[in-house]
């Protein structure tokens, strides 16, 4: 059960795997409750009562409260589609938002739809709220940010809109190589080696094409020569890296601005640097709250115009 | 319970997740049998019984039978570790050969050890057998082999001496990313389009290093533009033999000499073609026969001498 508060609106992200909620005065978090429910879990008819479970006792009886929510929740599987919003476009259009259909008299929910690129074809949906968070906060931004995670993406900027992105399937590229494949039996689950990572982005910038190769090279690293298993994990994380950044790298100009979570921002910093990339790193989850306060203030602005 | 034959010899390819012995007199192949019992499922004192358990028939009981295995079989984890042969090296030398220990009066069984590569580190374990068939039937060879596969491996030949080899881990990546990743919901268990096949080759010859980059795309292609699943399948199964190509391409001269097989083989073939390079194909099942038989001689040859 959450904590009892009564909040102006409510926040959730809710992506593939998790909800988030947070309890909301103005900019201010009043409390914050999470579940696994994610979208990947839920059938259509299932996602109110899952959030319901974690912000019923907000909810004052005699009003709507408002939720605003992004991610996976507003793909096709998820509670309602909030068809994507085609680039070139501002991350963020109120006029795009979808309205759930809810049972509860106590709720008004939205979502805010993902992006899409035609050419290369490439989608998101969480992110551009992240991004709207961040434009919020640096007014007149253009440049190139990077938000690594599962699916890491790079956004190009321009004056408030984003031209193009691409997609890198990094996360996920490693979480499948480390447990799943053969590279399992000489990887450990934790521990990390900076060296060891500085010298997979060092060969993956040199040849990004060798990638498969030196992903089974470290098998054989193991079996010939004792490579260590956190060595082995944190070069597998900096070929994977390195293959993403050299993949980018000649279409950057200017700093490279990244969000995301500390530990994972640190990695892309050592490694944008072997690439002679400078990078500046800002905190993912403050820019979510903040990109979904905007799509609640403009929300309701619309709303009494 | 394998037919009863009384063979000369007894052939066993043992790979990670399967068994297959053939009951051979000289060269011919009088019976075969195969069961799941690869070295991944077994303990290392159980891998006479699960010999015993496809052969024990063939087995005469007044004199010894002698058995030859190559494959995973001689692996650390396998029934009795054959140390790698350090290229440059022949692929097989009768001299490295390891007894196994066994309880079975009947049986005398060896295994052929793989190669190791010092720098970069590779190995290989199987792939040297049909190698040493391969050059059994084409004596002076000198070129490039390519053996495609779950790791497929290029090879380096030179007067019947390996003198280098990489291993791409393709096929364990198509198979990860086409059932284990996000792009399984785009995806076939089956169904080909040689088109898209060769979109994803040729793509990924062009810019290798988007590799990440275009695995997501599929994704979005089909949420975007409703990509077919069978499409999906042969572009990404494209895209990860086209960037294998891109790598090695360069240090190819000559002919590219396939052994693997059939249907994989036929891709290869048309993704080579897209690359420029000239090759011809050759049945791998029969290759391993070649080089054990050929091993098994050597063996005898040994013994008498």
């Amino acid at each position: 059960m959450s904590e009892e508060v009564s909040p102006g609106w409510i926040a959730a992200d809710w992506g593939t795997t998790h909800l988030r909620v947070f309890a909301m005065e103005g900019a201010r978090v009043l409390a914050q409750a999470s579940s696994p429910k994610g979208m990947a879990s839920l059938a259509r008819d299932e996602f109110e009562g899952a959030l319901l479970e974690l912000i019923a006792n907000w909810l004052p009886e005699d009003r709507k409260t408002l939720v605003i929510a992004c991610g996976m929740v507003g793909s096709r599987q998820g509670w309602v589609e909030a068809p994507y919003a085609a680039v070139p476009c501002p991350p963020l259009q109120a006029s795009a938002m979808v309205e759930t259909p809810v049972a509860d008299p106590r709720l008004s929910v939205w979502i805010i739809p993902g992006l899409s690129q035609n050419t290369p074809a490439d989608v998101m949906r969480g992110e551009e709220t992240q991004i709207a968070g961040f434009l919020a906060g640096n007014p007149g931004f253009s440049g190139t940010l990077c938000l690594p995670g599962t699916h890491s993406k790079w956004v190009r900027i321009d004056g408030g809109t984003v031209t193009s992105f691409s997609t890198f399937m990094t996360g996920e590229l490693f979480a499948l190589l480390s447990k799943s494949s053969v590279l399992r039996h000489g990887m450990a689950d934790e521990g990390w080696d900076a060296e060891a990572f500085a010298g997979g982005v060092t060969a993956s910038l040199a040849r990004p094409d060798m990638l498969a190769a030196a992903f089974f090279s470290l098998r054989a690293e193991g079996l010939l020569h004792g490579l260590a298993a956190a060595s082995a994990r944190a070069r597998l994380s900096g070929l994977i890296i390195g293959a993403e950044i050299a993949a980018v790298r000649q279409g950057v100009s200017g700093d490279v601005t990244l969000i995301g979570a500390p530990a994972l921002s640190a990695h892309y910093l050592a490694a944008l640097k072997l690439a002679g990339l400078d990078a500046r790193a800002t905190a993912g989850e403050s820019l979510t709250l903040a990109g979904l306060g905007l799509a609640r203030r403009v929300l309701t602005e619309n709303q009494k115009g």
